[in-house]
């Protein structure tokens, strides 16, 4: 939710207030890690695709110069919108003349190629003109306003980007005028504009950009988008919000729309929405998500498919599935306090999000399945992660969510603060400044040292993570230990008159453990995956004694697992490893694979696991999460 | 492989020879089923289709006649193909005047539509006369001629349809000027093409059809096609033939490519066809089929997917693939005497391939899944069985198949008979005459009559299924009852002098088995399926008692698998049920479905199995072939 880490413009509905990015330095771990090579390499490696990809040149060939065809999809302009974000978000972390001068440039061409009456979409101006707005079932026309309302918010945030906020104003009250008042009730196919004009509301109060908002989320659902071919499902048109039921279709479609939801009611307080929302965040839990965190079961449309339909080898898991859930949750979390929501985006973000990066910042993976099988011979591309994509929608969209992270550590109320995610750093917010230290995720003790507070009394809340085997945690208060039980909603929390250089210390049991499906998920039958605090494990060929093969082996619910801390496991970074004692398996083959009397041998093998999030650094063999059981 | 189902043109290469269907009479049992639905509903829906989808219609607009914009997809002409050939098969077993007609008045139009220089596509010359053989990576022209020629073949054979056999030869014959002596080496993106005029070579003794299939075969892999943007397996342009391993891409592509290959084989000799389709058919059977015997694991590019890679929700299992497998199978029984062929044929005939129609013969599957969930919510459409297709590759694919059944019951050598497919009625060829007495699949006995024979030694084979638990048969022959070994290939043969009137009985053991996947097989691990005799079973909602949710059904190993017979069950017909004594499951949902602590409960229900050919006639609830153990 980059749009509301800038400075705080309380929502009315929002019980928890977001604080900016600003307001915290992330000094260690996985994040900090993330962000170095987000600066140091793919910010740089997405700046230069934007000329490469055609995002850039098609911009400028809109406002009439340069000559070529236009390059890439409809949604080209979206890349450049979401990279603008990026450095946007970047440049308040860590201020750069470049990033500024970059956007300044951009800016540029996007004035030049807007239109006079405010309307910019560079592949409707240059290829067909004569057909905006009359094919939004698949134009992305509204999408691609969408992300520049968000660059935008983010540059006036940053203060970079100069004249980008006036484009982008221009753009939405073009749209305001064709859509809200101007009678139109088309609505796009792709959600992501709602989400996008309530911050843009928020940063400008011209409240006709939440009215939009509200009216394109109250006519989805109506039939109004022409039929792709794809059914009505694909673009969550089959059913209006209120009444929709499980999430359904092109799963960043259904997430995107969800954040505009949840955002409409934290403006207007619009209960039906929240309800709807929450419902459907329920059923997406319990019956279409990934351990990982992921969403999207289907290559097939992109989609969610059928409850429980959750295949590890061909889970689509989009990257961008991951970004959208993690601004879902952060706005769920914002209008309710609910630590659930928290929990789903740590676990998102160590997993599903995580890995879609690989180490050195200069691959992607678009799609996230928790199992490659050694031998891969279709879908070749999808199998390892790569520099860029034609339809590149996850690279820029990856960066921008790194480059904000920092705004997902911690909220404020009127009288308190609440730490969601663990980084070692600072935060200071509201009145109140916390030195937080700590090797989270690799290690489970977490210190909170209390360097300012505001007078009075005034509440700390340390979420307790739901992955945590009891909702006790060992807890020293300034030497004073004791357990402590966080509350139903997923919270430990201490008010009180704080004194400066008070300490709270949370202690979480990282013991590495088995984790199983629900009977109902039949894809991952008779298996287990190994987890450890947030982190998933996987088993990667790469990391497994000469002659064992990931495809062969098979655990033992009571067989110990090993931790081994590695400093700087080549090719991956720091990394906790974990090992046991497992089954290779030998089955005959021959004929048909079925028989009556299947007949197996096996020999005890020592198997290493590592974090799902760091697999593919160290080649392309195969991989499994979920392993069969001896 | 219904092309060489008319009177045997001995292929030098053949070890067996096929038998005119005109010499099979089936008279009970499934075949005589299917082929009575076939004539009374399939095949008169089909031919109203022909009119309504576009077929007929876009062959007159080709011709001059008519108005009106083209209809359906760029090989709309061989939905009409198929259906003159399932008619033309139709008419050999069963003459009739409508069947005369409706192809008298095809090839009417054909003619008229037809080019004077030969070439014949309604598409390219209604739509886009301009790009005639410059897009072939997609436009299916030589898939459509090659429709056409086996439908020339089959009417020859049949008698009816005058001038259609022309209107093939000068199709034919066109594309040899251009594609063989013309020095054009490019090849369609879908293979199907290279069967059919080897098959026409066969009934025309015109060796460059032969030719042109051969060069067709041997240009494939050679990246003469242009990418369609699903990469050069999707069409089996990644390698050349001879090179290719394991099955990739579109599969029934990769299927009708590999009869193209043996029927090459069979007229030229040439070993190194044989050699690769055989190692592919191997790879095809132990890492990539279905329990059915369908193909196809993917929707995404109705791909082939990864080894082991048989999701049974997402299984393509397109029909038209199960028929393309049944051609090729054909084909290499006929090229090398092996019973393994002949299994796969009958699994897939009474499972795949039958599944796909439904009891009364008016709706169709397209796609063939191994299991289908309760709440239906995505893909809705393919969740039932329909009347048509806005894709029709494949009710008339069915239909000609249907048609021709009779044809792979059994073949001939210079001193023998050889019974493939177990069916009631009489067969006579090669100067034998047979009565088969049985109601196989629902019993296991069949009783064989030698009511003629030739003089001298003489070789009756019969096929001991591979399903069957050992290679013994109770057998029993003219009263001396003795088990019987089948040879190495799967057949018992009796060579002797035979008296008229002498009978062979031949008992199979239909005691029901639970069936278990290879443990590489990922998505059905910890399930066992219920088979008896060559029929899977599956277990149906509509089948079970109150209260007992297939979802939740669990298999005890140990259970007895009782045989309740049911002569009409409503809806379905003739079946044999499987109940036996099993678990329901309870396992709590809530939150995330995964848990280091899993929790469930069960209780004891009788549950009821019914053959999966016969699914989806009692309504759209769950079905499962794969059930967890419990």
């Amino acid at each position: 939710m980059e749009q509301i880490l800038g400075p705080a413009v309380p929502s009315p509905r929002a019980v928890l207030r977001p604080i900016g990015i600003h307001d915290v330095v992330i000094t260690g771990g996985p994040f900090a890690r993330w962000q170095r090579i987000n600066y140091e390499a793919s910010i740089p490696l997405g700046l230069e695709q934007m000329e490469r990809s055609g995002a850039l040149p098609n911009l400028r060939r809109a406002g009439g110069e340069g000559e070529g065809p236009f390059q890439g999809y409809r949604f080209q302009d979206s890349d450049l919108y979401k990279q603008l974000e990026a450095i946007a978000w970047e440049h308040v972390r860590a201020p750069q003349a470049r990033y500024a001068e970059f956007a300044d440039q951009a800016a540029a061409v996007l004035e030049r190629a807007q239109r006079p009456d405010g309307y910019l979409n560079s592949h409707y101006q240059v290829v067909k003109p004569d057909k905006i707005y009359t094919e939004l079932e698949y134009s992305h026309e509204m999408y691609c306003a969408g992300h520049l309302f968000q660059a935008a918010v983010a540059a006036a945030r940053a203060g970079i980007g100069d004249g980008l906020l006036q484009v982008a104003r221009r753009f939405a009250d073009h749209l305001v005028e064709v859509f809200l008042t101007g009678g139109n009730d088309a609505i796009d196919g792709h959600a992501e504009i709602e989400t996008a004009l309530v911050e843009l509301y928020r940063l400008t109060g011209e409240r006709s950009y939440l009215e939009l908002a509200g009216k394109l989320i109250d006519n989805r659902g109506k039939g109004l988008i022409a039929d792709t071919g794809m059914g009505g499902l694909y673009a969550q048109d089959h059913l209006p919000v209120r009444e929709a039921g499980t999430p359904v279709g092109h799963a960043v479609r259904q997430l995107y729309l969800e954040s505009g939801i949840v955002d409409v009611y934290l403006e207007t307080g619009d209960e039906s929405l929240l309800e709807c929302s929450v419902r459907r965040w329920e059923d997406l839990v319990e019956t279409k998500t990934y351990i990982t965190g992921g969403h999207g079961s289907r290559h097939d449309g992109e989609a969610f498919g059928e409850r429980y339909e959750l295949p590890p080898d061909r889970a689509y898991s989009e990257s961008c599935a991951a970004i959208a859930s993690v601004h879902w949750n952060w706005r769920l979390l914002l209008a309710t306090g609910q630590g659930r929501y928290a929990d789903l985006i740590e676990r998102t973000l160590h997993n599903a999000f995580a890995a879609s990066t690989s180490a050195d910042g200069l691959r992607f993976f678009y799609v996230n399945p928790l199992q490659r099988r050694d031998d891969l011979v279709e879908d070749a591309y999808l199998g390892r992660r790569r520099e860029w994509f034609a339809c590149a929608c996850c690279p820029p969209n990856i960066m921008r969510l790194v480059a904000s992270l920092g705004g997902y550590v911690a909220t404020t109320t009127e009288t308190g603060l609440q730490l969601h995610q663990y980084v070692p750093g600072a935060v200071s917010a509201a009145g109140a400044r916390l030195r937080i230290e700590t090797a989270y995720p690799w290690d489970g003790q977490i210190r909170v040292t209390v360097e300012e507070a505001p007078q009075g009394e005034w509440e700390l809340a340390l979420r307790v993570p739901a992955w945590s085997e009891s909702t006790y945690a060992a807890f020293s208060w300034t030497g004073d230990d004791r357990a402590i039980r966080a509350a139903e909603d997923g919270y430990f929390r201490i008010r009180r008159h704080w004194r400066e250089g008070e300490t709270v210390e949370l202690r979480l049991d990282l013991t590495p453990r088995l984790t199983y499906p629900h009977r109902k998920i039949d894809a991952v039958r008779g298996c287990a995956a190994v987890e450890r605090g947030p982190l998933v494990y996987c088993f990667e060929q790469a990391g497994q004694p000469e002659g064992v093969e990931v495809d062969d082996l098979a655990l033992s619910p009571g067989a110990p697992l090993r931790v081994r801390a590695v400093d700087d496991l080549e090719g991956v970074g720091r990394t906790v490893l974990i090992e046991t004692d497992a089954a290779a398996v030998d089955q005959p083959r021959g004929g048909l694979p079925y028989t009556s009397k299947p007949l197996a041998t096996s020999t005890r093998v020592t198997a290493t696991a590592i974090p799902y999030f760091q697999w593919d650094n160290r080649g392309g063999g195969a991989m499994r999460v979920w392993i069969p059981l001896a």
